[in-house]
């Protein structure tokens, strides 16, 4: 960022335009780890706050070597495409500085979307804990919003906890598998499957097709076990070739069909108000938790004390105690 | 608690003598939301945690009507007569105030455990919120196993979040089914059956026995789809009829195969380190909240920016920090 930084306002008229490299230029903000940036970068969302919302926000989820890039580039296309939407790729991979290459790092991953009109992609930040990147995750979406991109998606790798913070952060989480139910998902984490609103298992192609099947009636009958969402709705399993463009369609009709069962029931409005209420209660832990560990005499005492609680000389909340003590003097 | 209050010495030399009297009052210390009784617990809880740890930390759940009073008199006596050992038997029902008779809350459901030498049943607190409970459950885990008692069993709702804080505090999680898979599973919050060490199907008596063996095939296969636990250990799937004592000792080496393949690799150990360093982490959270939420200025404040955040006028991260600058002022 070594030009002149633009003014809120530029920022702001920019963004609600869909000035592409105004929005870039924001986000670049957000991920700053710069004062100054990042309350520039506060001033910019709050403007932008107004203008967020509509949209349909879809988790995409699948261990590397599931086929997510090439998902993501048919998926998007179809959306923009067949049913005139604009789009917005974004990802959440905390660890992406060990794993650079398998997730939006590289834009040259999805040419087409990277240079349609229509969408924008935005690569990972290359570093940061989970709790930052969540949070630049969500003010990002506040802009892309604001730029008038009414779908967005938010790719993750399924190997941490960056699942959860996608899934409190989307109206919808799609789980890509591969077939050969049971070795695959190896890479994926426990827990993942039931936030699922659907699993589709790609590479059903080029002779695949039958195991594919066989993997979706295991999965279905697998998602009966799992108590019913809320809302009611019942997790859908689809089988499709990202590849080949097969059953890309059949996937947008299941995203299609549960944000209609949704919002009928006034279910996709609550699980909005009830995510915000999420991250409020999360951001003030973080602010918390950020004056609590930055304290070097505390980093200190906790060090020493982590050893004596983990060899049983001393309670966690005689611990506790012995630091909030010091913390709040 | 209208007594003489025994000393911190008093109460530690009695509970390390096995003298329920003394562990009955210790933890009901532990529970007083007096702060001298608080001080109080916080001294004997010292006293002894060196003397503590050496136990098998069992957790059950199940919906309410699977059963688990009569399963945990059942696989209790079978701990006691056959395998020589002493027993605890405590729960956790943050919701116990609405739910009374559900759990714990009447000794007599487990008579003959309650009335046995070897064994201490621990009926639920009557309140308390769940960061509460959950504290005060580990604390007496400690003082039972300074006791002398070499199991403990920490007993459940599946309706809740209580699963998840029973799950990190003990060895061995115990999931509780009915036959008729499918339709009982709608009591039991998502992601509890992926916690689970072990699924026993209840009630396989009085004609049900071959709707349980269906059952059981169905949940084996369904937990052959998750992905193995970090100790390579594959949950296993049991019947039983806890009414008929059929099946129970089946249970209870489910339970030894765990810990001895658990404790052959390390991960009993490693499990509870981490265990711990959870523990640590959430009572430094729990404080921090505490100083935070008890401040009735903010709590004011809270409740109008919460409102603003919901409606989408203020981004979660802006609101946190307005709090967090009142806050630490």
């Amino acid at each position: 960022m070594s030009r002149t930084l633009p003014s809120k306002n530029e920022f702001i008229d920019g963004i609600l335009t869909g000035n592409r490299m105004l929005l870039s230029r924001a986000i670049t903000l957000i991920e700053s780890t710069k004062q100054k940036h990042q309350d520039l970068a506060q001033e910019v969302i709050e403007g932008c706050l107004p203008y967020s919302g509509n949209s349909i926000r879809i988790g995409i989820t699948g261990v590397p070597g599931v086929g997510k890039s090439t998902f993501i580039e048919a998926f998007g296309n179809h959306i923009i495409e067949n049913q005139n939407r604009t789009l917005a790729v974004l990802a959440v991979d905390p660890s992406s500085s060990k794993t650079r290459g398998s997730i939006l790092g590289d834009k040259t991953r999805m040419e087409t979307l990277s240079n349609h009109p229509k969408a924008y992609v935005r690569p990972t930040p290359t570093s940061g804990s989970l709790g930052g990147v969540a949070q630049s995750t969500r003010e990002t979406i506040t802009l892309c919003e604001a730029a008038g991109f009414n779908t967005i998606l938010i790719e993750t790798v399924g190997v941490g906890q960056s699942e959860t913070a996608v899934h409190s952060m989307v109206d919808f989480f799609l789980l890509l598998m591969l077939a050969g139910a049971g070795d695959e998902l190896q890479g994926i984490k426990r827990g993942i499957m039931e936030m699922a609103d659907a699993i589709a298992i790609n590479k059903a192609d080029s002779g695949n097709e039958e195991a594919a099947k066989r993997a979706m009636a295991e999965y279905k009958s697998a998602l009966h076990l799992f108590p019913p969402t809320e809302s009611g709705w019942i997790p859908k399993v689809a089988t499709c070739s990202a590849v080949h463009g097969k059953g890309i369609s059949d996937i947008w009709e299941i995203v299609d069909a549960f944000v209609r069962h949704t919002k009928t029931k006034g279910f996709f409005d609550k699980k909005r108000k009830e995510q915000a209420n999420y991250w409020l209660d999360e951001a003030i832990t973080q602010e918390l938790h950020r004056s609590f560990y930055k304290n070097d005499e505390l980093k200190h005492m906790l060090t020493q004390i982590r050893r004596q609680v983990q060899d049983g000389e001393i309670s966690s909340y005689k611990a506790a105690r012995i630091l909030m003590d010091r913390f709040l003097g």
